[in-house]
């Protein structure tokens, strides 16, 4: 260890007091290279947000975003409701400022939002999930941060697209459950214990989820030419997403595991298991545990794949820490629970 | 209501300590047409049962099964483990009475244990999902109860399997996810609050689940030439299943509700819905709501269906008494939570 | 059973939209001599309420306050916020007809809200506790319907002062919980479901709830010269109080259940236990569950006591209604879950 | 941070699939000064662990008690059931090696098991509660870890015991709520999700739970001469205790947190709060959090105190790792969450 010669960055973070950007804040607040500048909130400006990292317990005070001092740090980390964040984004690059923007308003497909960006923000900015696009990221100046359910599919999807294996023109199905922590912690109805406690459903169906965009342009890229078909639920727990995915093969696999393991062998955020993935194994970590099985009694090849993830680690914060590691020069797993 | 003249019929439980047990009396207990002459149960024989039905709580003595005065009753609920039903099922027969099976022994597609079924022990007793297959469990003596999962699922896919909607070879995808006390009421690591809450995980995957049989035998019944590949999930909740299923079509539907409308216009347990189904919407109820919508982006025509049952009333105790209810010769909704 | 001879009511529900008034809709959709004339909802106007009443579901249309047809109904529940229910108390009244209210705004102590209520609304309307001030009740035109800590806490506590048990100048400490329902259903922060889930903290502590005023009141109604020290905590539950109340008592007692059967023998919704009253006993239920315990090893003579209720049922909607037969003349049991 | 001049010590884990074994093994894999040389198990041996420690996971081998080298170790953390610990006590230190007992066996106040207590283990091992009694626990060859809710209950009671604040002959009425896992990882019916979810209810009530013993012996020790009512309640939530308790006092304290500033001002983990403790907020974490009220209303001085830990770290694991750093001559905090 020779902390002395580690190159050190100031970073701040808009929107810490949302799931997300508390989690930023506490992952910041253990990273061996990472300072925390200021810490940003609308309607909780003036408290202090209490976050854990390591053995350590930090009080950060939050600022309202109009104090935030973005000329003044290496790095931000936007943590901002989609739409509102694109704006913060320009301000921050403006500013010279690198920018890691954990909303939509930057990915891939959201055609829409892209044309509206304001100015300096790029409309292509790199999508920054490095176990499928790493080069991009070095060195970049604005990352757009995958969405969470993006991000436990495609991790799942890539080795099978790159590898040629996924049915040109067939059906992808995906029914992901995600907990509540997803959905933000602007207080709705929908939302409360009582609502969601002994409840569970679907939501954003029939190819409706703003996850979609981001995941059809990704899936191209690596030369998939399957449709998916994409069912979030709404799980009675805090945290995590599963991921259990449905995939009409090319040709048959013995091995379920074995495209995986091809693929991800160097990667230290993605771990294979023999066994079924399961939320408890992933909450608190940067890490999507896949499992994979090829079912019995199929006439079509068929794979059957599941994807873990911490929704606010590997899905948001987490990721986010990874992206501005390659953005910054340090190493990419540097402050990340593994 | 003309309470007087209509008939009345003693019956007994088998395992009434189990969740679908306990469920069982408390139907029973509401029932005009009912009356519970003994429950069993194995350890906790000699204590008290308390249930509740309508305004009223009721309770109920365990006692052990060899106590059980199987002929003295008009009907036997048997709601004991897997294996261990079959044997209690002939005595019941023996003794000249009826018998609702809870169990999977008398399943369709259960070869196996088929051959093994004690003598006495119909091959091909009635499947009891009488939506599907009403006519056979009219007076039947002895009717197997279906699996909850498989309710949920066959529900959802007969309508489209009757009107040749299910493209022929394709894979029908369905994922699951139970309340826990599916997996009944044994002590076992697995279930215990500490392991469950904040956790979510499949089980049972890759075609290797129990209810697949029967799923696919009644599947062929009803004309359906698919695969099915079967993916249930453990959720952090107690009662309730959602089945979000993706269908191949042989063609394109429009109105993605119209082949449910036209199949279950006179079920009355049988509930469809504009929105997507909740396990809160149907908790406590003897009822299938159903949804289904048509994906878009698609290529291949595609219907995205959704099944949210109570696991221990539709799937489990409230569709027995509905069979028993047919069996008896009374009004097929006779107390049954609607 | 005597339907055809029963008086039949109209009633209606300002305030359907939260917790207590769905609960209330539910209990009157069921209740065999009541019918559901209108309820009112402010921001869920126009939309529907399904609810189940024994084995029937019923959707009820959700219409505005200013719609509601006052005079044309027998009875209204005012299930409003606490402050906002005072001026519809009145406007009730003026339209001649009969008001429960489950807000605060009626109950004895509350001294300052009282000299702010509007004209015709009186001062000393009865406090709703038919267990403990039952004659005040009959024929009453508007009752106060107690709050739920109240009622758990009250009838714990009412037979040990009427006996002269509770040690003068003593103090009885009170640690209550209650599921989240007790909050309402207004999106707040700290009612997520992320925020609730896995915590267990006290609120409004050191005597500064709201009850605390209607059970001073009440208790020294009934003759009891002691301090309370009230601490509610928020449960990670849906529904149901459990409160856990240490009593110094005057002299000590051998049966710790005697002073409550004396006093309840007659009551059909209190509930004596030899064992500990729990949540899953009482919910759903329009009962009060009590235990008591004489505890081991005090140089004074102590009684613990617990007393369990469903929040949403004897802690509001169910003790409306019952409040609403005694007023209506009524059987007091009408419709109510035992 | 002079890591090449700290002591290392080995140390081995009997009983780590428990919750609390589990939970040793995790902050033994973080801490700088300890090395696990093994971790046993009985049904669970032969199969792998995972714990998280700091951004890293390990998998620890569980091995059947009967191999570890109790000798081969300088440290041995016994966490086995109450009743069977003391045997393996026995057996470490007629090996030469230390031991940290995390049962109930040799705690103060265990009469009866202390008299069948086996030869070489000491009736009067220090009782490991080092905030009230650290000089014996350093260099200790045996310790007595305390009990969960004692560890909650003492810290908060022992300022005022020792400032002569608690009201001699009165009675310290305390309500203690507890997660899941302060019963143990041992499947019970009582434990599972589908019956601990959406209740509450105490047990062990009337003084009969065993942590009394300890504290009365260890309150006695710090010289306060009141009664305690102890009744502990099950959460449905997995970690934590909050304990609520009403003190009668001396005298009164214009300032709640007064005598906990006085007694706690270099306690590391120690931490009071003018608000209210949660357990979301120790969760964790080797800390007790305390906050106080003086009730408003009452005659007689009163003190209102909240105490909150994670049952598992500082009210087991934590705990017994200070211990052991006490014992060692290692710093105290080392390798703990604070």
């Amino acid at each position: 260890m020779q902390a002395t010669t580690a190159p050190a960055f100031r970073v701040g973070v808009l929107g810490a007091s949302g799931y997300s950007g508390r989690e930023l804040c506490a992952l910041i607040a253990g990273h061996p290279q990472l300072t925390l500048a200021f810490a940003t909130a609308n309607t909780q400006r003036g408290t202090t947000l209490r976050v854990r990292a390591g053995l350590a317990v930090h009080d950060i005070p939050l600022i309202a975003p109009e104090e935030a001092d973005l000329a003044g740090v290496d790095l931000v980390f936007a943590a901002l409701p989609h739409g509102a964040s694109a704006e913060w984004v320009a301000r921050a690059l403006a500013a010279g400022t690198r920018v890691v923007d954990l909303s939509s308003d930057l990915r891939p497909g959201h055609g829409g939002a892209a044309h509206a960006l304001p100015a300096g923000v790029p409309l292509d900015a790199p999508y920054g999930l490095p176990e499928l696009f790493r080069a991009p990221v070095r060195g970049a100046r604005v990352v757009a941060n995958p969405g969470c359910y993006a991000t436990s599919i495609l991790v799942a999807l890539a080795p099978l697209a790159r590898a040629g294996l996924i049915a040109p023109g067939g059906t992808v199905s995906i029914a992901s459950a995600s907990g509540v922590s997803g959905a933000g912690a602007s207080p709705k109805l929908e939302l409360l214990f009582a609502e969601v406690a002994e409840d569970f459903r679907a939501y954003g169906v029939g190819n409706s989820h703003r996850h979609l965009h981001e995941m059809r342009a990704a899936l191209g890229t690596l030369g998939a030419d399957c449709d998916l078909l994409f069912t979030p639920h709404l799980l009675p727990a805090t945290r995590g997403i599963l991921s259990t995915i449905t995939v009409p093969l090319t040709r048959p696999v013995d091995d379920a595991l074995a495209p995986f393991r091809a693929a991800y062998a160097d990667e230290p955020f993605v771990e294979l298991t023999t066994q079924l993935p399961a939320l408890a194994e992933v909450q608190h970590r940067n890490v999507v545990r896949i499992g994979a099985v090829v079912p019995t009694g199929m006439r079509s090849p068929t794979l059957l794949v599941f994807s873990a993830i911490d929704n606010l680690v590997k899905g948001a914060a987490g990721q986010a820490v990874q992206n501005a590691n390659l953005m910054l020069g340090l190493s990419e797993t540097a402050g990340l629970p593994q």
